[in-house]
């Protein structure tokens, strides 16, 4: 493949704004501990008011993969609605710093740029607070065909389904792919979502290339209870099933094709944090770099192994090094 | 299938002999710690002599796996050789106790029944000393050919590549099994043997219809470094392969038709000793009771955690209850 671009994701643009809190401070201020909560514009304000000091990094699940795909030296693309505000700036920036191509215009009116409020307690959970904001309004008018139609694979987050412009939106990128011989990769993103839109995703998969998952959010999509009935319900239909289980590392399967891969090795797990971002991007980078599929899953199961050994969901240090030293590019 | 017997074994009749010692004894006595040392008939004597306090309770790989398919329930019928002696008798009550058929002619003369002097450290540790004796005089005399013919599945233990005569029984009895109609099933049993006889058993694979191996065992025969590279070395062959994971489950192959198992939940691991004889077990009652391989390496994995929750190779409770409970059978 040669296109433009290996990728072009399109995800929730979100700044993480992190602030190191004591578990009193999640009890004064009513933030449950360890899990991902949406919040509105006005407590997104409150609990920001609260927090003192933070610390700002671009965020947002497929713009962390798009982050990891720059980091192994792969041509980028992302497409997602920050506003014309200061976090949005930040967000923007970010993306170019990292080499990554990113002109969705942002609104310069409605909501604010999104922000996931994390408060980081002394016991290194993370305890998260999404104001979805700007990146609800991604909508078809956001859309650059020629972007689409010059990638060779778009990637898309589930997450996008809470939101239903930028559902439609992603649909209609799927439209474009499919005209355009662009595959299409999908996440399913959380296990929650499956509670509110596994009916669409297993409509959506026939249109999909390729498709990401943990384990626990691939049973929930068939309604099983053993892993290997995943493989079972994904066999027929041909797709490549790309699907990551933590500690036992990924099985990778295509029709017939099966491969199981072991976790990259892990001094010492830190935050697991982006993980499958990151497993995702080292994942696409094979498959638009000619790599089999095996080589593929090695690939991803690197990427997620460097993140997980600090705190933060992009890579901290070039992937592309260490899959050097991993002799796998 | 419904033959006489499920399953014929064709393995070492061996007899452990347990003392509890300290690590002073291990030191004053020369044992190596913790792994499996073959010694000579002077050498056990000696031992035993300053062993103590026994308990005896018989083993043996193959035998193991005999008495795991009795307490699932299948019928079974094993060969092996002791000699007319205290263990070999004892040997012969357990195997009969456990409602399977034991026809071998016990030696008259020669070496004695095979023992396995096991010096239990307190820290659980099982230091390991197998005197072979009579369990290498198995001959192709020895050989049924009506129980062999009569059985669903014949099972072979690798251990016994280590007998010359022992190995040309083994090689006489996949031969009948072949002419008869009755499938062959084979462990790998050491990765140490691989050094020893690899190219032997490669030339054997195509004899095979189900090959039993742990994931260290199939890497050192296909000399690959990767666990993937091993489904993918057996594909072709179109043979049955259950490759066990240890708490990474088991994946479970035959062309193109793979699974991967979880292994069974263990509330605290014991002795992994004869984990992969009670998998086999499992395994094939499930194969000879007409499962898809899914639900075999689900009975596997179901009498392998049984086994490792205590001290011993041999099931404490009913593997039958156990999958009845698991609905497994």
């Amino acid at each position: 493949m040669a296109r433009q671009y290996h990728v072009t994701g399109l995800g929730s643009a979100i700044v993480d704004v992190l602030a190191a809190t004591d578990d009193a401070f999640l009890l004064t201020h009513n933030v449950a501990k360890g899990v991902m909560t949406l919040i509105d514009e006005y407590r997104a304000e409150q609990l920001y008011g609260a927090f003192g000091n933070t610390r700002e990094i671009a965020g947002g699940s497929a713009a962390n993969t798009m982050a990891g795909l720059a980091s192994l030296g792969a041509k980028g693309n992302f497409a997602g609605k920050v506003k014309e505000d200061r976090l949005g700036h930040a967000f923007v920036a970010s993306m170019r710093e990292l080499g990554l191509n990113y002109t969705t215009a942002p609104a310069d009116s409605g909501p604010q740029t999104a922000c996931c409020l994390i408060a980081v307690t002394p016991d290194g959970q993370r305890s998260m607070n999404t104001y979805l904001g700007a990146a609800r309004e991604f909508a078809i008018t956001d859309l650059n065909e020629a972007d689409i139609a010059g990638s060779d694979i778009i990637y898309i987050e589930g997450y996008l389904w809470d939101a239903p412009t930028a559902k439609a939106a992603s649909l209609k990128a799927i439209d474009i792919a499919k005209h355009a011989g662009t595959k299409v990769a999908f996440t399913l993103s959380d296990p929650f979502l499956m509670g509110r839109y596994r009916n669409e995703f297993l409509d959506l998969l026939p249109q999909l290339d390729i498709l990401f998952a943990n384990e626990d959010e691939a049973m929930a999509l068939f309604e099983v209870e053993a892993f290997d009935d995943v493989l079972h319900a994904f066999k027929p239909m041909n797709k490549i099933a790309a699907i990551t289980r933590s500690e036992k590392g990924c099985v990778i399967a295509r029709g017939a094709e099966v491969h199981v891969i072991e976790a990259a090795p892990v001094a010492r797990v830190i935050d697991t944090t982006g993980a499958g971002d990151q497993f995702a991007a080292g994942f696409m980078y094979g498959l638009t770099h000619n790599r089999g599929l095996a080589d593929c899953g090695r690939l991803g199961a690197l990427a997620a192994a460097e993140v997980i050994s600090h705190y933060g969901a992009r890579p901290e240090v070039s992937l592309k090094d260490l899959a050097a030293k991993a002799k796998l590019i």
